[in-house]
């Protein structure tokens, strides 16, 4: 079978580079594309991203660089770069890791969806939008099916925007709608997180405020945090997606000195109907959902790995469960205020970020959205 | 003045090495007894600790060494060396940093209580003892009023046991405390926090668990975390202390790769009665209690001190607030779920061990159970 | 073809559980016996190793367990149970990774080629004893041919003792043997080393040692680097292997935070003939050694390589170059006292430890030495 | 006895914040004029910095934030809002922590002296100017007597500048120099520095390159640490400073996850003449210099401490030795290669930027140039 060639905007930046190596041996997409500032356009992508390739998978300078590390950069913002590649079939669809100002992007998106070209994005600016599934592969795949709306409400062809959610939410969303669709429903959460470094891009956070040290404090995270959910778990009616009622979320977002890997501290009220430590036990050990069914590449054969440590989960030692894909929960016990206590992990720059992003892909192509 | 002669059980230990630093140059207290192990017992204090010196605050082998490391070390088991010396006028009472089995310290305590020494201790043997005051100066100086009874109860002449609670508790007490005297009562919390490595003594948490990591427990600290705050808060009735009622908390207690100071990411809800955010700011900024009345020299000036940056209090940089003595707070805003959200630093080893039980003897001497 | 069953001497330890996740998928060589101190004797190894599992590859409780993980483990000093083993088809030889003192270790690694089952270990214990090989694969093969006069002057017949050499000499040694190789004598070596603290095994450095610290000392590390290189480069001669003669080495060590991989920065002056670092760079480039000829599974491609980034290698991003099995060198220029400067990073735990293990053992399975 | 008032330009930058927080108490210098970048120009000086603000010691926002916090920031480039202030009485030299490109700096801080305000500096800009002191307090305190000289150069009526040398050099310089004096020369040295993240300035290192980490590289640091020290080593000769002949320098500069405080591990030779490794311990414990002999405020009791444990030296806990003033030595024994060994630490903020200045400053105010 024949590789479906993708494109990387915003490839030279960090959740870029994730896509890159992650895409290195992937069996159905292959990187033909990358397009980043103008800055970088004209340069071979190894020496766009030069001394800073962060990735820890993958390597661009070592024996085993992926092949898009030869690729020439196109300007992002040049669209009709892109559509001269689709047309001599050098790009199906575009992976949006491109980091400017939020209008900026939901605009160029937009155009990028209007030449024809999807657009699966890691990016915020269109999380919001009404006909734009927020999409967790193994939470809400049914929300992919607003996409023929989408087209017809912008009077768009072959192009659409999907979009992911933000990376804080990863390690507790998948755990939460397996309750919720075991028939448990959850009123009141309040989670901390402890945020790695590589959330924050590159250069990002300084070491001078983070060795020795916390920050008590990521800017926009705990609004993503507290909302996104919502309309993850909303349901579609009419044009668009309508949140999700009955339930409110409280974070508080740290950040920490580890490198990849989110943490978060969960709990949790469920309404009238309360399962036990044992069931809720039972439920996560033996969720599935349809990217296990279809048995997605990039999906992880147990979306919820149950720790029985006391002291576990930990990000340096669970955030690669599964090649990254997995959540890691532990610490599952009666909370003293709300009804069920536990911590969870999840690798922030891979399930969070460019391995959420390429799930989203592989689901939006079993459900023939992509050609 | 002359000074009052002070001993260290444990003296060698983490928190011991903290009394050393920190009443090198006490205005009332000198170290004149030092008293450890049967391992460490006739060695020279500064060979005893030798290479496991951790204090960041005063230096053993420097040329600000403080004077108490000349001192030989006396078997901690052995209470008529204690005897002796407080004969010969070299020990007026002990602070108690001893590291052993529990029920090993609440006997050697009571020990050296029985013998006239009075026993102001850092260990959680005796938290849960009624007729034992649990003190923080700022909260509830008035437990100490239970010491006469303490005495009768047991027999004792001039010696008695004061203990200090939990370093996880610190960062927040004194400001829930603060709303609770301003009448506002509190009814819910849920806490998480991010523990310093300091916490665990020495060798303590090994650099392959934390490097690039987080620990997302600590044995037995949530319930500590959890309870004492009860007693604290509760009232001398008939023979002993009693909880106070109609609070319930949740703590998630995590170690992170910090040395010095513990954060802790708070929501809470009020009763009935709910203060405004300004409200809360002003109740915390004006906050005195008895210690600064007294002005006791390790008082803390301004025990609550507001950070009104976006990103603090940060342990690195708001631990040494008022010589480690001041719980800084921030992030105060509206809770998503219950009506209250802040973030607290305070310095584990300071305020919440040595400082505080420094503090705590200096309350009791003002008071008068110290002679 | 079968898999030889080999045995893990020390199967607890840190390196004893690298040799358990890097032999999960050997192609020759299978798990099938695990021994340890008699406090972990009776247990399975799970159970045995617990929350101590501290290796970064492969995971004891996920889903991806290595088979091992389901043995029983025996009691190391106890010989008789290995020999049983061995009876019953289960141990062909053992992987000793011994952690007691050193003598014991002497004694114990001497008993089990004394009863016919070779020993290839990582302890210090035999490596400097003078019919024992201290191999590095690449450098000494020819080093293992003492091994049937090893067994001829002890009187042992399957069995003998091959040892490899302290890990923080690992990423000099390659880039130095193939200088010596293509000609260019080495008479002295400054180097400064800065070790990642997995080196001490678990729970080895204290974390209020390391956060926001470096150590400049490692007992006993700055004489094993400075004299095992003499060895490994000698020659034998009548009984026991020589040390080389002509270069000095002095060492600075140094523990730094970083969980895996050494860093070396090495100045180093030839003999009269001295190549140009272009020389250099060919030279170490084109390198190939017995281990690369013979394809052996653990066996790096290319045993050296060169970043050309002028602030590589790193530790974090490169101690991994395939399968954490190659040394990674680069700031390659010359000295301004002596003639050339690099800095080199080698993988403790893989390279340094269990993975160069592995590679003594295919190696002298490949020289016909295992049977 | 009324206080000089003093300047800072580039006060708002990390070593500018230092300036702020060391001389908020001095006894000679009270800041009361700050100069910045003219963005940050007529803000106030604790705006400025705002969030930035990363000195460990003093506090902008708390109760014991320094009375600079409140000044009016000018623009550095504007010369004349520092004569307007040296006109009022409000400046009678400045420090120059300026940021920004080598020739800029040159020529601003030549303004600055040609209008008569002194410049006391730490910018390197200035180092390699031949008529320019390269001043260490306790090394070469007679380099000042250039001054008249430079003034007459230029035509320069009181102003002047005054450079300090890289932070990197701080560590071993006055150990070299102490051993030169009792008549010791050294020939070759090969040096391995370990360097704090607060070298490099706020935001500077990324966390992402520093946790779990070591940079084997820092710009332009070497080169630095191999040629300053023989300037400041050199002597007045004519109408310049000719630099030291016969001592060679070899630097291997790593950044390390460390905050403050460079390490450094030296490896030296000496000429025909040997010290025993006693009479370097004597020499380094009874060195004293002018700085000492004046008193100077900001002088170290102490110059040269040694540590005797085996394990130290080491930042975290020697960096603040004697105000963060002094150098820590250990480890000193003799190298296998050259003929002594040792480790070395001191602050790079204190000692190696706005402490070292302000020692300067004492020491031209002492020897009368700053009027």
């Amino acid at each position: 079978m024949e590789k479906i060639p993708v494109g990387i905007l915003g490839a030279t930046g960090m959740v870029g580079q994730q896509y890159i190596a992650l895409l290195a041996k992937h069996p159905w997409f292959e990187v033909r594309y990358v397009a980043a500032s103008p800055r970088s356009a004209g340069k071979v992508y190894r020496e766009a991203v030069g001394g800073r390739w962060n990735a820890t998978r993958g390597d661009l300078g070592g024996t085993n660089s992926p092949a898009a590390a030869t690729l020439t950069v196109e300007d992002a913002n040049d669209v009709s770069k892109a559509m001269a590649a689709a047309k001599r079939g050098d790009l199906a669809f575009v992976f949006s890791a491109l980091e400017m100002g939020k209008d900026e992007i939901k605009a160029l998106e937009e155009s990028y969806a209007a030449a024809g070209i999807p657009v699966v994005s890691n990016a915020s600016a269109n999380r919001w939008t009404g006909d734009i599934p927020m999409l967790i592969a193994e939470v809400n795949p049914d929300h992919a099916d607003i996409i023929p709306l989408q087209q017809k409400n912008r009077g768009w062809d072959k192009g659409f925007i999907a979009v992911k959610p933000n990376c804080s939410i990863q390690s507790y969303m998948t755990p939460l709608w397996a309750l919720l669709q075991a028939g448990y429903a959850v009123e009141r959460i309040i989670v901390s997180t402890l945020q790695a470094v590589s959330g924050a891009g590159y250069p990002g956070v300084s070491s001078l405020d983070i060795v020795d040290n916390i920050v008590p404090y990521i800017g926009g995270e705990e609004e993503k945090t507290e909302q996104e959910p919502l309309k993850i778990l909303g349901t579609i009616q009419g044009n668009s997606i309508v949140n999700a009622q009955g339930l409110k979320i409280s974070a508080h977002c740290n950040r920490v000195p580890v490198i990849d890997g989110h943490t978060a501290c969960i709990s949790l009220e469920f309404g009238p109907k309360k399962p036990s430590i044992d069931e809720v036990k039972h439920i996560w050990t033996s969720f599935k959902a349809l990217p296990q069914e279809l048995d997605l590449p990039m999906a992880p054969k147990q979306p919820i790995i149950i720790r029985e440590e006391p002291d576990r989960p930990q990000p340096r030692k669970d955030r690669e469960a599964d090649k990254g894909m997995a959540v890691s929960v532990g610490r599952i016990r009666p909370c003293n205020v709300f009804d069920l206590r536990f911590a969870a992990v999840s690798h922030n720059t891979v399930r969070g970020a460019a391995g959420g992003g390429i799930l989203n892909a592989e689901l939006l192509k079993a459900k023939g959205y992509l050609g």
